[in-house]
């Protein structure tokens, strides 16, 4: 008597064979010759239908508890099913019900609930259709970033959360504290005395691990980060939160067009995977969240990316004939409709944007000779705009220190990343990218706070 | 003229093939006829020897630049190697200097330093053998977790870093704020007003993601996390960090049986796999740093674990002739001591030691008929003691809510965790291990710092 899930045997059960599934239900249909009972149990989209005949052992009362939310475990025989859309079904020849849910209080019940509403019971929404495939995607996803790096020869490196830099300016920071906040200790100038919290310093939590990684590169020539990062922005939109996981890879003897080139596969691997693992649940995405979910993978996969330089995609839009609400200039940053038009409307696939301006890029962006641009790189996609955001990094001391002075970056704080320029430094290249917007990009879903299991943003702290 | 990793060109490249390497100088030897580089790009352990003859196109200048620590593109012909203990090693063609390391400054000269030292310079420490093979050993036993819980349909789940919970009890909290420490906004009552704050309440760092890994198990059926996680403890010691990685699955229709099942296959699986893609570095550290390595992951892999209760191993513990240093009596916790000597020395393989007093263990621990004791399990090991903690859960609504009554723990607070066992409840269980711990206990290393990269501890917050 096999345990089985759900998944497995709806690909493989074969009619007589004798399975145990463990799960939750879905619906129960109550005729007269027998009951139908929807059970899922989380590893796939689809239900599998049990079928309760009445000469089983307390029939009434099993029927009784069989409730939406209810979980059982079911003993029986596969057998062929006679109804449409599915090859299989079971036989229920032992009912166990580990625990009732009250249909007058369990609120998951058939109806429709709005995605507004499931948040507040972030606890329970796993167990809708919706969440279901997006949680399963966004771990096929994770698992496909890890295939890729470690195929690859890639190292995972956990770079640190708890950081005192705040120098690289990648916006607001949250303050790390054991300090009692109602009993500060003060200095002789009544300022909060940090020497005496926990690190002897201020501490914040991290906005990159790229400057570390980097470290790591320099030793072991190709790693990648994927853990969380903290922006405190008091932004309420649909694609802010303030705890995010990202991805940053980083490249040692690597240059721009390498960047480019890993970008490129990485993002067409991952999308490939995620079908490869999860064609149900983008199926249902494309039916019933965005009915272009489907073709923005099939765009990423099969499509050389564009690749255009800064200059060239200014002069893009300037002749564009179409009215922008930001201006176009150079010197000014890309907005998200002039990202989007670049790609969706003009090359119809994804850009790759090089060489943007330097006063626009951050300190550590690699300076191209003609002293206005830096080797910066934004991957642009369809649908979103900006998904990747990388560099080829300075690797050359002078030019690096130069910059931090002009921009007012204390090196006495980056000795150690200045030391990288010092002691062996190679020419390097990485990207980051946000995690959830590629779950978000994946599966069509419209709001950040959908794609990630317990949302953390302004007000927003609950589970 | 393929470019390639130094270790594959070891393990794969043939007298006669072109090859291009990009590494890191460490040891360069001048004789008369031509000079040997040792050049090492952080993929393996063992470096390539690099031939150069005299009859290089600016042989002098470039050997002036080939200190140790510099960094270099060699583009040459693989040949068999006339030297012992290497098969092959590299005639250069051309030799592109692309940093050097001044030999006045440059600390990672032939000398040894020790751990305390290279702690210090953690920027540039993953450049020597030892730290070069501890974070190549992480980074496979990374991916081997996620390659055990992928395999078996666990879904990797990210749990909130920042929590509003602090009831837990895992230990100390650090503080996530927004505000102004130098400006705190008060109450009426002069207590700091957090609901002026990012979050609106109180917002602390995650001790573990195990009650919302619980949450997710409910609706997939088996899940894991593996993450960051902290600890505010002043605790100096070679053991401890502020912040650390830790591995929890959590398992629906699962008891104890089932959760030191998973337990026991997953330790014997990262340390096989381990094995499997580091051998030169594990059998770098059985010589050089503790010469039981191999022998230990030897019996985890080969030994079936011992299973023994908390009853029983007080009565082990107590006709034993040893004389501990901690007092051996029912209802007191296991002392790292003893859990050594039933590990080391009474069973000499790993042991999991079941239903520990319920004083002593956390108030979601399933409780036994007994109401003395708890389905808790811990498995020692050899060397280090205790390296996993676990437990079935409580999925009795009731029984929970008067564990939580009896500890004062706010059911409000709570409200989603005893929901899941209001809906749809079912006999679940997971467990919880340090990721560093682990990695200490593969490598041999002594101190918990030097298996993490920029460690965090009381006053260590560099890189």
């Amino acid at each position: 008597m096999a345990k089985g899930r759900i998944a497995e045997i709806l690909r493989t059960g074969k009619p007589g064979e004798a399975v145990t599934v463990q799960g939750w239900v879905r619906t129960k249909r109550e005729l007269k010759e027998f009951t139908f009972v929807e059970v899922n149990d989380g590893s796939c989209m689809a239900n599998l239908q049990v079928v309760l005949n009445p000469d089983l052992t307390d029939y009434a009362a099993i029927l009784r508890q069989l409730n939406t939310g209810a979980s059982v475990e079911v003993t029986g025989e596969i057998v062929s099913s006679p109804a449409k859309g599915q090859r299989i079904e079971l036989k229920a020849d032992t009912v166990q019900v580990y625990g009732e849910a009250d249909p007058q209080t369990y609120v998951l019940q058939k109806k429709r609930h709005s995605f507004e509403f499931l948040r507040t019971i972030a606890h329970l929404r796993s167990r809708t259709n919706t969440y279901g495939a997006v949680f399963r995607v966004r771990n096929a996803c994770a698992a496909a970033v890890h295939q890729f790096f470690q195929e690859r020869g890639f190292l995972w490196i956990h770079t640190p959360i708890i950081t005192a830099s705040d120098c690289e300016g990648a916006g607001e920071l949250f303050s790390v504290t054991s300090l009692d906040l109602n009993h500060l200790p003060l200095t002789e100038t009544k300022t909060v005395d940090f020497s005496q919290d926990f690190f002897g310093k201020r501490a914040f939590l991290t906005v990159s691990g790229q400057l570390e990684a980097e470290i790591m590169a320099l030793a072991f020539g190709n790693v990648y980060t994927f853990g969380p990062t903290f922006r405190a922005e008091n932004s309420n939109t649909s694609r802010h939160l303030a705890e995010f996981w990202m991805i940053e890879p980083e490249m040692a003897f690597c240059d721009l067009d390498g960047n480019m080139d890993l970008a490129e596969a990485f993002l067409k691997h991952i999308f490939k995977s995620v079908l490869e693992q999860c064609p149900e649940d983008l199926e249902f995405f494309n039916q019933r969240i965005d009915n272009s979910v489907l073709a923005t993978a099939d765009n990423i996969i099969n499509n050389e990316f564009e690749r255009i330089t800064y200059t060239e995609a200014i002069a893009l839009l300037e002749k564009s004939d179409r009215t922008f609400e930001y201006p176009v200039s150079w010197g000014l940053d890309l907005q998200s409709e002039h990202e989007r038009y670049l790609a969706e409307e003009l090359f119809k696939k994804p850009v790759i944007v090089t060489d943007y301006p330097r006063e626009i890029k951050a300190f550590y962006m690699r300076q191209n000779d003609d002293e206005k641009t830096v080797r910066a790189m934004d991957v642009l996609a369809p649908k979103v705009g900006e998904i990747i955001g990388g560099s080829q990094r300075e690797e050359r001391l002078d030019i690096l220190q130069k910059r931090m002075e002009a921009l007012q970056i204390n090196p006495d704080e980056l000795w150690w990343y200045l030391d990288l320029r010092r002691y062996g430094t190679v020419p390097h290249a990485g990207f980051g990218l946000g995690f959830e917007r590629v779950v978000q990009f994946m599966t069509g879903m419209a709001n950040i706070r959908d794609v990630i299991p317990f949302p953390r943003a302004p007000q927003t702290i609950d589970f």
